[in-house]
């Protein structure tokens, strides 16, 4: 019995101590030095290989080091074979810290204050109390409630919206696709946290920027395909979006000389918003083998049908 | 009995408006039209006339329309007349947004980021935990306490320091000269938010940034003399400092051409960080003449000893 990580090498050397010291009945390989194929019962791996259960005929379980799954082929991966996101503290505070930071930088005009320094102008623009900046997560997983849990503090007036029906307190919550409309109309800070799925592929369109307030501004943390990038631009040309402050963009690297480079208003991170710590990660998947073994459901098990 | 409102004339016909709903018994003066200058009891101003008691021989109290009074000649105000700063919730809001925004961008490395934007290139940096990123504020009053509470919530590792001694849950609470190299030891990321005085001009200069540690961070939201603007600019030059995000210069406007505007590691707001907010303000003020008609200290009443 034996466990298989398969992402980057640097983490996985982390999480190959954090599993000596914590598990250390567990022997812990790193792709591609597999030792017996048919040993390796857990795989964690950002992309796995084509056909694992070829490769591993006793696989049990397969991990995602990432939030998302989107990244798996998981036509390879049969159906009896459980799939686990991560849902870890790291990645969720690294999140809520960056959109914290995100809308506060939206909400006190900081593009315009850049702006205006690289003019060297001193001029005070009108400032806004946060009860009067709507913001709007789409997504209300693990990641968007904690983040709208956060922005409330501010004193910002939040909504979110779902697919299905959730409930935070203080945050009014829109569900379903006949609400998305209601939901857009009345966001002038829109944060994506979605999990891209056939629903949600090309979903941040001009359609979509057209049912915004006028001057609205984007934050994206979700996946690359959510957003049509051609869109966004023509969006912020014609004034209908005013901001946008993207993680994630496609495809990814961005290539240089793309045009979202050097738009004056748009900031672009290479997908840093949040990352997987291994101290915590390792913690998760290590609880999560204990509830495979007591036969309980892990945390953070995908929906095959879903997706998410 | 009359009430004299000199400052922002925008801002002033705010407050005319909020003074009729509120308090329509008390006449609403906006310099420079005074009505009956021996009318005038109460004085609300960012800088008050020359020997204001000369011409106003009833006044009662000087009201700050700002967080500090370090703008104003004392000298001409006679030692019967309290003089009462502001502190009010949306002066407090305002600067838990600045500084937050301001700690997150030097926590993510943004600056990094941006200059990568800048020459279009995508490459994600080591990311620190907010445990291991050691936060210190310089000065403990209402808005030094207040960003403290908001910053510990996610996962700092928070000091503050004030002259006299304070205790803030969670906060690690520096007091006296005795204790500041200590506390500067200790910090990555320092925020300014003294009052102006004597003791406090000039504080922030080469002898300071050389006790903090080899690529520290600082958050100026203080006053623009509390800095030496050379010994920023050598430090940053150095890299004793890696990052700042001033709000306050000196002098302000900060002059064209000068060196802070261009460096690629300074972010200069034209002091907007925060500013009264006419609604609460208001409140607050009205509050305050209540407390003094019955004999009660006033919210914000400045020690003329201590200057703040």
């Amino acid at each position: 019995m034996a466990f298989l990580y398969k992402a980057d090498p640097a983490r996985g050397a982390q999480w190959a101590k954090l599993f000596a010291q914590k598990a250390p009945e567990l022997p812990f390989h790193i792709w591609p030095d597999l030792g017996d194929p048919a040993a390796i019962r857990y795989l964690a791996a950002w992309q796995p290989p084509e056909d694992p259960t070829r490769t591993f005929p006793n696989l049990e379980i397969v991990f995602s080091v990432g939030a998302g799954i989107d990244q798996f082929d998981l036509s390879g991966v049969p159906d009896h074979v459980p799939v686990v996101r991560m849902i870890e503290p790291g990645i969720v505070e690294g999140m809520v810290e960056y959109v914290t930071q995100a809308v506060l930088t939206i909400h006190r005009d900081l593009f315009d204050y850049a702006l205006q320094q690289q003019q060297q102008v001193w001029r005070e623009l009108p400032l806004k109390p946060a009860s009067q900046r709507r913001v709007g997560v789409l997504g209300l997983g693990v990641l968007g409630t904690a983040v709208l849990e956060r922005l409330r503090l501010f004193g910002f007036d939040c909504a979110g919206w779902s697919r299905s029906a959730r409930e935070i307190e203080g945050v009014d919550c829109y569900a379903g696709e006949g609400a998305l409309d209601a939901f857009l109309a009345r966001t002038d800070i829109l944060i994506c946290l979605l999990p891209l799925t056939p629903a949600t592929r090309g979903l941040l369109d001009a359609q979509l920027f057209a049912k915004l307030p006028r001057g609205a501004s984007l934050i994206q943390t979700g996946r690359g395909p959510h957003l049509n990038q051609q869109d966004l631009l023509a969006a912020l040309e014609s004034g209908q979006l005013q901001n946008a402050i993207l993680d994630v963009t496609d495809p990814e690297p961005l290539p240089a000389g793309h045009a979202l480079w050097t738009h004056p208003r748009v900031r672009i991170t290479p997908h840093i918003a949040s990352a997987t710590r291994p101290e915590t990660a390792v913690d998760v998947v290590l609880e999560n083998l204990r509830r495979h073994c007591a036969g309980l459901p892990m945390l953070g098990q995908i929906d095959r049908a879903q997706g998410y």
